[in-house]
Order: structure tokens, then C-alpha cells, then sequence
């Protein structure tokens, strides 16, 4: 166990608001009052974070963070690397400091790594089904309001793979944009004259002929929506014939019983809220010594 | 359908700055660049969005501000009352306006839809289950981040109630405070002497001594925890007896299996972390004209 | 005196962002400029800020972090208990750091102090006035902008006790609430329906009738608002005769002089505007050595 | 009445934010939760704010800019000019809106119109007492936090004058920088050196060597600390008759009772805190038709 | 000129942080003291921003923010398309509004338009310096704190093209990333694991054999980074014949002298920061009528 | 070289929030991705940044500043004094720490050392222009959002002054106040009456009769607008023989190559915006060892 394990709590902007935000809403006013009212100031406490069932550990930087906000001086000390496997009983962190601290951070922290966790397991079950396949499972923008990095982490700690982080990192043309701008050629023509030169572009299509369409249009990705095994088996070598360096992505109906035969048609990539809207909460708790 | 019903967007500050967050996270950078790039500032677009399943219907005010958040013009429209079921295929809300301000909002806003939804939905099946028992079921602090408010407001829509906000607004006194504090009567006395005076004070109990040691201390409530139905039976009665004002919480193993055996305990309200953290997002989606 | 009682600078959000206000209308543009441009970076300075009349000290920590945003490596020792008296010539607390640090930090330090410890003193005035009479003397919702945390932190500092934190905290159903509900059966019902099964619910009543109709309607709190001594006690032995557990608030028309009279009516408790809103702030002086 | 008096309520973006924290500690949580569960969303309502006593009005902008800020939509109408004196029973202010926002906002409103016609009051008091004596009362840096814009902005309405806003538009030379720098025209020297050519170089000074060194020394404004109607007329005369474009200030002890003997010694102005920190809050109420 | 032409001030967050930025250093305390002390607050104003020099046009949406930051109400209209040349005389938008509003909006909307413009006008001469050579001129980070975003959009108005947003939004791997990672194939490698599956990553190289190695390793882009148009030509041919769909950018050493000679040996992209960090501001006027 | 010669981090609020949004719009989503995904978490890197022509260097401590938002622990080592001469190839500041910290923090440091230093390189020039003529050479209004605080100290360091920080620390009557006050001695007295008393009152004439206005009226300070040397040193003769304690200012027609015999006239200071707006960006480069 090195030093340099340990998560650092100098987050991004938007981690730091995200975090305010949870601890305003939960200490509003005096705080946590029943702290205040029932511990003394110099209590000191230590605790750990512990595996209640068999999951994949995620979030530690942000319940970190939790805690760093709430008392500078609360030790928080990371005794897994995150992204493996924890098994029920082990013991995850260790925290040590005031009493009111961490207290008063509890369930802020647990909120967070139960669900982060949750969705690393969740997708931990996706990346095993597809084993072997060469395709990779990624998720979606289906995300929490304020944690998409950490969600997206959390896939990567599962053994997935992302999609674009947000509207702002590539380029995704859908059905309403085809419309509005004329169709797939426009498209991606207008998307292409403007996007930084380096940004992919990519089209989603419901059919073999929009398929043919966005490879003539010159799209850099193809997304092939809610199409089934066969449809995509077909799909995926028009466009290997056509354009071999077109990354195709299937997308639509992928549940953890279809992702297998999905992932077997040659796609690269599988795309699935699953991993994370859908992801159950693990269980993990905080003992106090 | 009168004008009223349409969602205010003045939310709390709170509430606006999680939406800020949410929209930065999909919109760094130039933003939404498919649709900036495709489709044509002054196109318009309207839309409707629908349930793809059965459903209570909650969030509406925030999806709202999102909106208006992206652009103050796009209209939003409610049709239905939040806390109403909806059948699939009926229409919630309407949408009209710039069509890149409908397209940049669209995932952010159900996103929020689909969880609030989701957990007014899991909450009427708990409500369901324990219809004419008399007692409440509530909510915890297991929640998400910077959603809590809306999370409570949905587990009202469901038919549930609400336990306090947050660590600020009543005291709840649990193992660790008992420890630090010296017992219940010093805990619940150290408590009484700075509250409000208006405030009321929990006490969480494993057992019946706890109970009768939390009776005798002056608690305004008590949190029977993780007791099957005839131990709750048991304490119901003893503090009817003792203290017929005071209120009584049982907690811990809910599931919709369990409660309503549990709420026909006599106890006033029954918490369970199952509304909120465990609530399965619901199928809404937006459909363009 | 132990290390453990310097005050934490690590306060609640909202706190730190009055303290930025306080010292961004002081230190716009380039700041101290008298500071900056009379006196050399690296000279040192002390001092101690010392008690110029008899007084109640409260406000330590949020001057503290007035110093500790202008500079964090300046020291701030707080030498008395808070909520302690202090004669005329005691020092309260003993400054350690850069120079132009103390400089800059020091109006808007004793702004603060002399404020907060006015209202702690003020308090006291109160709290002695009805001593042995069983009622507490409580604050009231007239507090300065940003600082009620505070105010209502040194009139418990000066043996006062708080009402509710805020309009969030607490049900306190007035006059024109009973008229937009209907009634005080319609309003307490309408309240209790929604609000967390353990808040508690408060009515304000001018006369016995509608103490009675409160008490009926099964309200928690009545406050008794404007009344003399004689018909307080007449309503205090009508509540205690129907619902003893009910809690009683005189209110209104309270003064130094008034206060006891009225407390003797056997109300539990007694709130007033006077303690923070009407207090002379107090002469407090930073003496550098 | 003309259209044009009417507030505006786009404020600098500190007292904004002084606005949003005062409403944040108010409206944590639900927010009004006694307006919210009794009185239903579509009730209208319109009140007055009037006078309880005597008084000069002042801080409209602030009030309005919070009613708009719990709800744009509501209506508040000036009727009188801010520094006008209003007679007892008059009324200020007309509002209209949603019931729910007027009661949200009435507390905080009240609060800070009751301090800063206060402070217009007790400065009015101030400038009838030095009423042709040809010297200005000004204000000091002993304000509230975050309000110091409005409670200068109050002495003006009273009919005093203002000093600096802050530390930052005007060198003020006290005892600690003449020590740090080594002296009175060190000090002035070094500040002349780096402050803007336009600001003007205030010197504190105690006694008439110390007037006489920092006329030497090329100050643009002379502080004369702490000295009687007498001292004040001799050193007046000394530095009208060395540099009669120098400005000179009385400072220290100024009280109703003093202020006017202090005013004819022939000083420019005389700063004093009770214009703000001693300025007992006036009695205004909001009257709901 | 149609109405739709008219800037929309629903700025992205971060343009609206800067703006206030831009506003509270010129606004500070009581704001713009002069034209609040001699402009009566009914004052109406009209004017124009007028080119005192041949230019290309940019920057007005965050002008028209700044004018509705100061006021809401005040009249902003854009007659020219941005991006279009605008000669010497030609007004670009008329203004109108409170005086006061306009006189305080003022500077801070020029300082805006005259450096965005000046991104334009210099980008346009680069551009002209390459047309007909197939390369496209593109920007770089060298950008101004807070208006990345709006030079990159000035730079598109002149007719360049961009690079990526930022650190975010591509991989870019330069020497000292080779250092640490161990090499291109391990840099590259370790990139394309943890990068969202559709973001392209590029290498920096020095020479030809860098470019071999990029290649190899399966680098999306190259960066031929201060090479001179022979050599330039001769990495072409290389990167042609091995992966035709590879990007190649040129970059280093570009002045409005070299780029011709460096576009044409037949790279994709020239970047230079001379568009931004080395566009000097171009002349604008606001008339008043 | 002694230890308090190391710039603080600690910045007034405004630089602060400069700081992230320069960050923020460089490391939106997860940051630096390439340093993330190519350099591993504990390799440390030291570098030095460097000169690469004659310059005068400013900006320090906002440079320190970005390295320390981006990581605490990052040492930033400053070498030599600002607004001192640095020669092509010499080391301004070393720097240690975390390799992917260095890397994140590179470009945005680098962006602002070589503006800031370029406007104090270009500052130089002018001082050495008017060397010897007694007058000052200030900047004006014309500098970059967000950094007018640091842009004019970087004109301090270059050997210039400066003029007033913003629209609210002196008042400056141009002719849209004259036309709306109805002419000069209605200004500058509604000035006088509502300004702090110690605050300057400035008027900007254009001929000499504006001049004997202006004097008239009791400007305090005299602008002369675009007038050449001779019509400036005839002006100069009127003020002295009228007002000797009034300031005069020359602005307008400011290059190079005029500003000598502009401060020859006899002027106090000579304002031109080339020292801010005009500045080109010196080269600064960092280096790792």
C-alpha cells in the first residue's frame, strides 16, 4: 500500500459545487445539529467504510472530497485501489478525526459510493458478458445531474468503455438534425466545415439505406439503432467493405441478456444506459471503532 | 387545464445551481455542436413528452428550469398534475421553441424526469401496500446529491411522507452519539438545552430497554430499529402507555414484501431508503412533431 | 486554555460567502491600498483586541475566518470562552501575522465582533431579567442579512434561547395564513398533511377564543401574540387544563421592562426582536503591541 | 407620482448576493413551508408598507430586488422618494402578487428597510444638529457587512455625506503604517509614489506637531483624532493658513450632544460611526389589505 | 435585416462569470459614480458602434451581454452580419437606453469588440495568405483568460478553422508525455485504452522518423512541429502512402510571411497562435447621437 | 534571494475567479486527458520558465496562482523581481511537482506571464520615452476582462502610473455628462454634492475655453483631449497661473513617437491605451528539466 494511492482532493470545479450542493442540502441552518448538541468538539472518532456485499469499489476521490469539505483535518485513507473487486466484509477506507466530522459527512460519503460503486459492478456484469467479443461495452448521457465524470469513471473502473462526455466533445447527428439540416450529406457537411478539424463525426441510423448514406456522406462514426443481431451482422460488413476505418457502435435494447449476441455481430462498440441509470445502489456502511 | 398549473421556474438557489451543473457537464465548450452546426438558429421545433409505461408523474418544475435555463423563450407546458398516474402513451408535458434549444435540453431534462418519476412511481407501490394500516411511509437521507428537495417532492406525488430534511432541522440521536454523549438522558438533555425550543428529538432504539430508556429521557420520537412485526407490536404498546404523544418510527428491512406487516405494528410511520435510492428510473421520452 | 478551544475556520458556505462580501466592499480594486503602499511585505505585526466596556464575547469564529480569508498563515488566538463576560480592559484574543494582514482584517473583524457580542450582551440583560421565572427568553426572525446563524448563536451565548432558524424549519401559522386556508382547523390540517411527520406545527392567536380554536385544532405551539400578563396567565391555565403537552409563546410588546410580568404568566417562552435587532453594538479595540 | 421613480431592482452583483444569502438562510429547505402547505399557489394578495413613527425612508432598491427575487412577477410600487421624511401611518410601499411570495419575502424585507431608514433617520438627526455651520457629518467604515452601499447610501438620504467606500479609493495614514514606514513623509512619499495620480492621501494625526508634519509631508486631507472644539479651531487655523486647498476631517467622540461644537471649530467634515453601527432600526410593518 | 439577426444573451455560464468579471472591475462600490451624479436616472441615450478602420466584425453577443448585464432593458441591435468586413464609417450596431446605462456599458463592450475583431481581421489576412492551397489556418491555446470560446468563434469569422477547445477535448501527446509514458507506442497505446471510443489522439513530432513512429503506434493526427516546407513536403508523402486517412498539422515558426510556403507542402492544417495572442485590437467608436 | 520575495497565493476574490475560469475553459470534462492517460499519477517533473527575449517580467503571483488552483502541492519558485529586466535566456521562476499538474497548468500560466509581461515590456518604452520631462505616462480603461488589476500593475512595473482603477474611484465628466447636466458647473457641482468628500472630480475639455471652464467649475483635474504639444503647453500656462493645485492630463494621439513632446508641454501625466490594449506578447517559454 504506497502513499500515492491515496485519493487527491483537489477535484474539478464542478465536483466541488456538486459537493457543496449535497452537504447544503443536508446541513443547512446550524448543521448537523444532533452532533453539535451530543458530542463534544474534541471527540475524536475513526471508523471504516465497509463492504456489505460482493462489488466493484468506485468514487473514492469524491467521498474524499466529502470529507476534506467538511473538516480539512479528517484522515481519509483509501486501503483498495478502485476498479477492483471487493468482497463482502472487506474493508475499503479507513477515517479518522472528529467525531462531529465525520458524522456529519457520513452519509453524504455513503450516498455517493454506494451508488458509484453500484454503477461499477453493474457495468463489471456487462464487460463479462461480452468477454471474447472484441466489442466494448460504453454507456450513454443517461446519467446523474452533476456526477457524469464520476459515472463515467465508475464504467471505466467496471471494465467499460465511454461514449463522448458530453454535447460539447463530438459530433452525433440524430434523426431531428437530418431534417432540419436537409438530410445526411448537409449534415455532416455543415458539421464538418466547423467542427474543430480534429473532432469525429458521428450518424445514427435505423436501416441498412441510412447506413449506405452516412458512409457516402463521409461520417467518421455509425451508429446502428435498435437493429437486431442479424441486421447488424449485415450492417457491419457493408461498412468494413465500404469504409474499414468507420467505427460502428449498436445501440437500442441492450439489456444483460442481449448484450452477448449484440456484441458478436462485429460492432465495436455497444452503447447502454444500463450501466448507469439503471444501476442498483451496493451496500456499504460506515462502522465506527 | 388552467394557466396556474404551468410550472413557476424561480426555484431555489440550490436547485438552479444544480441544473447549472447538470448543463455544464453536457455543455462545456461551444456547447451542443451537433445541433449548432446542423440546424438552423431560427428553426423552430415543438415536442411532447410521453410515458412509454405506467407511471407517476413528478419533476416537472425542474425539467422546467432547465429549459429555461438553456433558452428563457422555449415554452413548457403541463398537462397533467404532478402526482397523477399516467398510462402509456399519454402525454405529460408539451414543448415548443427554438429547435437547438430543444435538442440541447432534451437528456438533461429527462435525465431529471425519469428519476423523479421513477421514484413517485416506487413509491405508490409501497403506499399501495400499506393502505388502511394508518401508517406513513417515509423517506430517508439516502438521496442524490443536490436532489434531495425534489426526491421528497416526488415521494409526496407517490403518497408518502417526508422525515426531516436534513441533519439540520431535527435532531436524531443514534449509537454514536448515545456513546459520545454518555447515554440517552444526557444526549437527549444536552439537546433539549439547545434546540429551538420548538424542535422536536429522536432517538434511534434497537431494543426494548432502549425504548423505555428513550421514553424515560424525554424523546419527542423514537426510531424502533431493525425490529421484526411482534417486537414493534410489543413497543407500541409500552410507549402508547407510557407516553401516548410521542411518536413512533420503525426502521430497517422494509422491502414491499415486508411493510406491510411492519406498518401494522401501530407505529406511525415506517422509513425505507427503497423510495428514493432503490427507485428504478421510469420510461418517459421526448417526441418531436 | 486548550488548543481545542480556538475557534475552526472552516465554516458553513453561506458564512464564508458573507465574509467575502464584507471584505470585497472593503478591498475592491487593489485592496488595502494605505496597506500595501505605506507598509513593507514582510513586516510583522501583533496585537490583541480588547474589551473597552463590560461585555458578553461572542463572534469568534467568524472574525477568525474574516483573517484567515485575507490571509491563512496569520494566527488568531482566542483567549476566552464565548458566551463568558469580559471586564473592561481584558483581551479576548491575541493577532500574530503579516502587517498589512492585520491591517486589512481589522474593521471588518470588529465589525462583526462588536455586533455579535452587542447581542450577546443584550441577551443577558434579558435572560437575568426573567431568571427563576421557568420561561426562556427566545429570538425572534429580525435579524441582519446573512449573519441570523450568528446572532442567534450569541443570544444563546447570553442565556437566551432560539425560535425556529428560519420560514423552513417550522410551521408558525399567522393571521393571514388562517385566512387564505379558511380557518385554523383547515390551515393546521393542510400543514400537518405535508409537512415531515416530526416537525412541529405553530399557531399565532390574539385571544382566548382562538387559543381554544388553535388547541382544537391540535396545533403544537400557540403563540399568545400581544397580550398583557393577566390574560397570558388566563390562557396559559386554559392550554395546560386541555393539552399539557402543548408549548407556550408570549409574544409582542416586550421590553426590559416588561419582560418579567410577563414571563411570570408561566409561558414556556418569552420572544423578542430586542435581542438582536435593538442591540447596541459593544466597544471592542484592536491594540497593536 | 411618475412611472421613473419606481426602483429599479438591477443591483451590483454583491448586494445580489447579499440578497440571496439573506433569502438562503431564510428559505433553506422547502423554503416558506407555512405559506407552501396553507395557502394555495394561485391566491393573490397586496399589502402596504407603512410607517409605525416618524422616520426618513430609505433602501426601496434592496426590498424590491428581494421580492423579485423569491418572484419576478410581483409588484412592488415606491409611493414616496427614498430620503423623504413619512410621517407615522403613511404608507412607502404598495405590493401585489402571489400571496405565497409576499409572505416569503415580507421578513427580509422589513428587516433591511426597518436598519437603513434607521440609518437615514439617526443621520438626519445628525445634520439638523450641525445645520449651518458650513461642515458635512460623514460616515466611517463601521457598517454592516455587505451593506456598506446601502448604509451610505441611507446617510446621504438623511442628508449627511459619505466617506471612502472602502480601503481601496483613498490612502488613509494611521499610527501603525507612520511607524511601518518610518514616519509621516515616508509614508505619504511611498503612497504618493504608487497610488493613482488622481487619489487623494488622508493623514491621521493626533495632536498639532502631527498637523503640522503632515502638511509638510504634502497630505491632501488631515484627520484631526479625538481633539476638542478648541484644539480643532487652532489647528484649522494653522493649515488654512499653510495650505488652504487642504481638506480637514474631526474625527472621535462625536455625539448628538458634541457634534455641533465639534462642527464650528471650521473642519470641513465630521465622521462619525453612530451615523450606522448606533442607528436603532425604525418601526415599519407590512399591512396586507 | 430580420429580427432573428439579433444577438441572444443566454451566454454559456462562463461567458456570463467573465462578463461580471469584466463588470465588477470597472463597477466597483457605488458603480459608475460619474454618471450616476450628473445623468439624471431618466435620461435616454441613443448611439452607434462605429469601424474607424476597414475590419471584420466579431464579438457581438458578448457585447450585448454586457449591455444587458448592466440593464435588462437597454436596446442592443446588430446591424451587420458578424464575420462580414465592415469599412471604415460603417456602423456595425445601434444602441439605446437609459444614458446612464449606456455610459456605464460603454468601455467594457468596446474593449470586447475591438480585441475580438482584431482576432477576425487578423485571422482573415492569414486566411487569404493560404486560399486556394487546400490547408486550412487554425488556432491554438494561446488564447485570453476566459475568452478561448469567443477568440475561437472570431477566428471562424475570419475565415480560419479551430484545434481543439482544449485540454479536454482531443489527446494531444508532445514530448514530455513520451518521456513519462515510455515511448509513442506505449503513450499512444495507453491513450486510446482510457479515451472515450471516438476521440481522435495525435502525436507531436520533430522529424521524419517521429513520423514513422506515430504512424506506427496508430496516431490519429500528426504534429509536424518546426519544420520548413521541404521537410514539411517530404512527411506528406510518407504519411500519405502509409495511412491516407492520418491528418497532418503543421505547426512552428508561422508568420503571415511563412504560411503559404508551409500550406502548400500539402498539410491538412498551419496552426499559429499569431491569430489570437498576436492580433492587435482594430478601431471602434460608440457615437452618441 | 530571500523567501518573502515568493509571490502568495492568496488573491482578492475577482483574480480567483479569473483563475478557474481560464481553467475551466481548458480543462473542462476530465481535464488534461492526455497527461491523465499518458503520465502515470506519481511522476514528478521540475522546469524552469524562461526568457526567450529582452523583457521586463510581470504577473507572478496570478501564474503561481493557476499552478496552485491546479494543484497545492506544485512548488512555484519565483527567481527574480517583478518589474525587473530579464535577458534572453535567463530564468525567471522554477518550478516542481507532479509531472501531470506542470503539464495541466503549462499553458495557462505561460498565457498570462506573457501578456502581463509584454504590457510591462511595453510600459518600458514609454517611461524611457519621457525620461527627464517630469511627467508620468499612465494607462487608461482599455485593458482585458477580468485582469485590469494586474494589467496596471504590470504598468507599474514597466516604470508607468496609473489612472483611476474604474468607473467608481474618481469621477470623470466627459462630454455625454456635460450634455446631460447641462453644461460644466452643473456637473462638477451635482458631483461635489454626492461624491465621498475626499474623491477627485476630473473634466475632459477639448479647447481652452473648455479649459477656463473647467477651472471655473472646480475641477480638481484637467484632461486635454487630443490636442498637440503647443495648444497643450499654452493650456498648461492658463491652469498654472489660475489653479496651481489642479492636475493636468494629456490623452489622445499617444504613440512611440509623440510621447516625448506631449510630457514636454509640461503636463502631470500622459494617458495613452497602447500601454495595455496595444501591448504584444513577450516570449516566455517553460522548459522541463
Amino acid at each position: 500500500m504506497t502513499e500515492d494511492r491515496q485519493p487527491k482532493v483537489t477535484l474539478d470545479p464542478l465536483s466541488r459545487e456538486l459537493i457543496r450542493l449535497a452537504l447544503r442540502e443536508d446541513l443547512a441552518g446550524y448543521g448537523d445539529v444532533t452532533s453539535a448538541w451530543t458530542v463534544s468538539a474534541d471527540r475524536r472518532a475513526s471508523g471504516r467504510i465497509v463492504a456489505r456485499e460482493d462489488l466493484i469499489f468506485s468514487g473514492a476521490p469524491l467521498a474524499a472530497a466529502v470529507l476534506a469539505e467538511v473538516d480539512p483535518d479528517a484522515g481519509f485513507r483509501l486501503l483498495v485501489e478502485e476498479g477492483s473487486p471487493l468482497e463482502r466484509g472487506q474493508t475499503a477506507v479507513t477515517l479518522e478525526g472528529s467525531a462531529r466530522s465525520l458524522l456529519s459527512a457520513e452519509r453524504t460519503m455513503l450516498n455517493l459510493l454506494t451508488h458509484l460503486s453500484g454503477v461499477a459492478t453493474q457495468t463489471k456484469r456487462f464487460a463479462e458478458a461480452v468477454a471474447g467479443t472484441g466489442a466494448l461495452v460504453v454507456d450513454t448521457r443517461k446519467t446523474t445531474a452533476g456526477l457524469r465524470l464520476w459515472e463515467k469513471r465508475a464504467v471505466r473502473h467496471g471494465g467499460g468503455g465511454n461514449h463522448r462526455f458530453g454535447l460539447f466533445d463530438q459530433v452525433l447527428i440524430k434523426d431531428n438534425h437530418l431534417v432540419a439540416a436537409g438530410g445526411v450529406a448537409a449534415a455532416v457537411g455543415r458539421a464538418r466545415e466547423q467542427a474543430p478539424f480534429g473532432m469525429r463525426i458521428e450518424v445514427e441510423v435505423e436501416d441498412e439505406p441510412g447506413l449506405r448514406e452516412a458512409l457516402a456522406a463521409g461520417a467518421d462514426i455509425v451508429m446502428l439503432d435498435n437493429m437486431g443481431p442479424e441486421e447488424l451482422a449485415v450492417c457491419v460488413r457493408i461498412a468494413r467493405a465500404a469504409r474499414p476505418e468507420v467505427l460502428l457502435e449498436a445501440s437500442g435494447g441492450v439489456t444483460l441478456e442481449t448484450v452477448r449476441a449484440i456484441a458478436e455481430s462485429g460492432v465495436d462498440v455497444v452503447s447502454t444506459s444500463a450501466l448507469t441509470a439503471g444501476a442498483p445502489p451496493v451496500d456499504l456502511a460506515l462502522d465506527f471503532d
